[in-house]
Parts: structure tokens; C-alpha cells; sequence
């Protein structure tokens, strides 16, 4: 029964939605990436992040987007690999990026200073950052050169809608090969609507015809197939963002019911930061953050990152046991 | 005759616009700027820069955009003050800045490094530069620090299409009072369509009520009440981008006779960083960069500055004369 339908999201893929050069290569790096990895005892978080932008000409002038600065996938990056985790963050062009996000609010030139007693010396003067500018800097950079160094981050960025969709797939038949111990985390801001290549005028729009009607279709829920085909095995956590409180819970249990995977993070645009419901088809938790933890610098991902890592870990266990 | 249409340009900002709370402060301090500028003998120029955003929801989730980096507000930015302008720049959150838009593509913390023997001392560490990574910072943070020094940019903020016009009619009417020594550089993107709020859906789109048809209204064209109303002695320069070189001269041409303003600058997307037309009433000037400019690292900003600063001087000295 759910067989034309995946099939059909496949084909659609590969119709409508420009297959980006790059993708075997990135899921070549994908793979080896997961492997290495899982050989030396750690498990693989998958992180999109970020809005996709969807093209309204194919010579693109203007674009449909989606609000997302892209700090909880970026945060949760971070709270990912201080699990253990090793991190594939998928992610926006110019979204923010772990560790980097947070002087993502300072121009880095008000951050840069010369050594004193060098300004004169002219090109060659050594420059330095004024850390009372940026206090954490140096705990910073400290954290991302280790990272670094042992490359547990793998970084891959996307634009457009169709990139996200060609590099999702990629990514999922890429870790189907370690099975339970891949975990995907999809924060991403995905668009529910494109324009296809077929229906797109190849110029920009003119605004001497008159008002724009624009009609849009839908995007296929690419969630299905992911849980369905390309990585049956792995623990896949979505995301339900809503402005409207009502409506987000049911949201929330009948994506479970419809995709069957395993947990659903539901939140509400406005209390984003302070405030998730982590649901399962079993249970439902809400992790707050309390006028306290904000106070010291506590960031709800790092609850939602120590839910799930639990919850992982028991998934891991029943699949083996 | 055009009274009845300018007066519903005002109208039409005032009702289906939202009013930036900030605004009259903004435009205090812009005046300010300008006063203290031209009584030490220079000009002023009101840079936009980089896309608008135009909100689908209420609460926001999705929006049209517009493709901009921001990249030729910024760079313009740095060779108006290099020709003794004062620059009012009014961007778009999060694009390219002046000085600062040399590193955009660099993560700063590649560019980072502990002071040789210090990373063992932890967070009291001293954090320098690696001039390999970015070989011009010096040069860049010292004209970044004289231009903060002589206060010669004023930097603004927009985010939305309403913040946009509203903040630039504000400009204007500021401006106003420098009279001919005021220059309109209006690079940014600006969309042509929106959506009245009183159109606007105040929560999500749901995409389970099936494909979406969006229908968008025409922007006022903010340049006529400009030119005529609010700062009619101004230097004004209009940016014409399409995709389809075959109109663009045409189009450029219908402009100035449409605003009756005083030099459009038209480019093709493909080629708008190696090849523009200046285009004014009586003339009309090719600026092209050769593969031999593009060796040295000259930018056609340089170009266009050059180009406007010397047609600003004349137009000067005309008005008094």
C-alpha cells in the first residue's frame, strides 16, 4: 500500500527538484565520516538546521523562506558532541554555526584591537581580540580547536529547498550502514510549498503586469520515505514548530501516527527558548526552562539534547536485545 | 495631477505599513549626523543595502525575500567615505557590513589562535589573529577604526519591507535639509509585492488545507514621494536589476522619466559585479572591468563611486549657480 506513494516521492525528487553536483561526493564523506566514527565507539547525530529558501524564478531574484536563525541546531551541535556524539550539521548558508554563533551579534571588527604599542608599526602589527569585548572567547576557540582536531564535526551546507532534499536523502542512505546508532535531528525550517522547475518563469517577475498571484505546491513529506526506506534503523526525532498553542500537540502525536518514528520536539514560536514538549508515542515530557536557568546561561537545548541522548540509548539497548 | 497619487503613497505607508516604533528617534539622530557632516564641508550619502522581507503570517514563519548579500551597499560604502562622504548606511539585519564584509566568508574562528606558549594558561589566554588566514585584517581594522573615530557611518537596521520604506522616508525628510548635498544611493533589493496586514493570516499557513495560492499586492513606488516631496533637491540614484539584459536599458530609461530623478545604475544579475550601465537623462556610461582589474582586486563600486561623486559635484554646483 505504501509502496507507490514512497515511489512516488522518489520520482518527484528526481523530477522536480534540481539534484545538486555535489551529493555523491558529500555522501561518499557522509559515510566514511559515520563509519570512522562508529568504530571508535561513538554514535552519529545527523542535525538540520536552518530555513531553505524556495526559488519563485529559476534565474533567481526573489525567494519564499522560513524564520530560522538556525541557533537550535547549532546550540544543540554543541550539546550533541559533549555527549559523545560525533555531528553531521546540515545546515543553511550563513545560519549560525557552533561555537562561531556565539559572537554571531558582534561585528568582529569591534572585537579586534593592535597589540598595544604596535598600531604605528603599520601592516605587519599583531592584532589581537579584546576580550572584554569577548569574554569567552578563549574557552571558546579552545572548545572548537579540539573539535576540530578530533573531527567530530562534519559540516554541509545547503540553500534551497532542493538541496536540503537531495542532501537529506543522501545523509540517510549514508548512515543506514550504522543502523540504531544514527540519530536524525530535524530542526530545520523546511518549506511546506515550492513552485516546480516546470511552473517557474525562467525571469524575474515583472511588477509592471500587475499583483502577483502565486500558486504553490506542496512539498512531499520526505519524513516517510527517510523512516520508511532509506534508514529504517535509525532514531529519528522531528520538529513541530506552531504559532498557534491549540493545535500543536494533536500536530505533534499524528505525525507520530503517520511517520512512525520515534519522537516529536513540539514548540511554540513565541516560547521557543524557554519551553519544548518532547513526544513519544508513549510519552510526553515538557522541559522548561525556569527564570533561574536563564539567569545562568542554561539553554533548553541542552535538556532537549540530554532527553534524547537517554532515550537513544534505550532504543539503542531494545534493538539489540 | 499628481497630487492625489502622492498623498495615497503617504496614506497607503501610514495604514498597511507598520510603523517602526523607532523611527522618529532614528530620524533625529540621522538629521543630527547630516548637520554635523555638511558644516565641516562634506557630503552625505544614503546607502540602502541588501533584501527586504516580506512577512506571510502575522506571527511570523514564512516570507518572500529578496536575493541580496548586501555586497555592493557595503563595498559603495567604503569608497564614498574614501571620497570624503559621510554615509548614512540603512541595511538589512544581518548583511554584508563595510570592513567587516573582507571576513564574510571566513569562519572567525579559523582565523583565531592562542598567543604561542599560552593555550596551556586556560581562559586568561591571550587570542591574536593569524594574519595568514586574514592577511589584509590590519589594514582593514585600522581604516575601520578611523572611520568610527570621525563618526563618518551611521548604520541603521531594517529587517522588514515596512521598516524599509518607513525608515527611508524618515532619511529623507532628514536629509531635506542638506539640500543638493545630499546623495540616494538606493542599492538595496526592495520586493515589489506584499501582503497587506489586513490580508494576513495571523497564525501558520497549515500545509494540510493543500497547495497554497498567495496573491500580492503592489508596493507603492516609494521613489515618486521621494523625489518630489521629501528631499527634492537631492542627488537621487535608482538601482535597475533583471535577469533579462534584452529589457534593461529600456526599463532604466522608463525610470527616470517615470521619477524624473537624476541617474539610474542597471545591471544584469549574471554580470552586476564586472559590468554596469550608468544611466541619466542626457547620457549614458558603460563601466567595465577587465580581466586584468579583476587580477588587482578592483571592485566596480569603485567604478560606480567615482563615476556618481563626479555627477553629484556638478549638480552641486549647478543648483548654486
Amino acid at each position: 500500500m505504501a509502496e507507490p506513494r514512497i515511489a512516488s516521492i522518489d520520482g518527484k525528487l528526481a523530477e522536480e527538484f534540481a539534484v545538486p553536483s555535489h551529493v555523491d561526493e558529500v555522501k561518499e564523506k557522509m559515510s566514511a565520516f559515520a563509519a570512522q566514527h562508529v568504530a571508535t565507539g561513538r554514535r552519529v547525530v545527523l542535525i538540520t538546521s536552518g530555513g531553505t529558501k524556495v526559488p519563485l524564478e529559476s534565474r533567481t531574484v526573489r525567494f519564499l523562506d522560513n524564520f530560522s536563525s538556525g541557533r537550535r541546531g547549532a546550540s544543540s551541535a554543541e550539546y550533541f558532541i559533549d555527549s559523545g556524539y560525533a555531528v553531521i550539521f546540515l545546515h543553511r548558508h550563513r545560519s549560525l554555526y557552533p561555537y562561531t554563533r556565539t559572537f554571531s551579534t558582534i561585528n568582529m571588527l569591534d572585537a579586534l584591537q593592535f597589540r598595544s604599542g604596535e598600531e604605528a608599526s603599520g601592516n605587519t602589527a599583531e592584532v589581537v581580540v579584546n576580550q572584554q569585548v569577548l569574554p569567552n572567547v578563549s574557552k571558546v576557540l579552545k572548545q572548537y580547536q579540539e573539535v576540530k582536531e578530533c573531527r567530530l564535526l562534519l559540516p554541509v551546507e545547503f540553500n534551497t529547498l532542493s538541496e536540503y532534499l537531495h542532501l537529506l536523502k543522501a545523509a540517510a542512505q549514508a548512515l543506514s550502514t550504522i543502523g540504531s546508532k544514527a540519530m536524525f535531528y530535524l530542526a530545520a525550517a523546511v518549506s511546506d510549498f515550492y513552485i516546480p522547475a516546470s511552473e517557474m518563469p525562467e525571469h524575474k517577475i515583472q511588477s509592471s503586469n500587475g499583483p502577483l498571484q502565486l500558486s504553490l505546491n506542496m512539498v512531499p513529506k520526505i519524513l516517510s520515505p527517510l523512516v520508511k526506506d532509506w534508514a529504517p534503523q535509525a532514531f529519528v526525532v522531528s520538529f513541530k514548530l506552531e504559532t498557534d498553542a491549540t493545535i500543536l500537540l494533536g500536530k505533534a502525536r499524528r505525525a507520530l501516527d503517520t511517520y512512525r518514528h520515534q519522537v516529536v520536539v513540539a514548540n511554540v514560536l513565541d516560547s521557543r527558548r524557554g519551553y519544548v514538549v518532547v513526544v513519544t508515542p508513549e510519552t510526553q515530557a515538557e522541559l522548561i526552562l525556569t527564570e533561574e536557568d536563564v539567569k545562568n546561561d542554561i539553554e533548553i537545548e541542552e535538556r532537549i539534547v540530554s532527553n534524547l541522548t537517554s532515550a537513544h540509548n534505550k532504543f539503542i539497548s531494545q534493538q539489540v536485545g
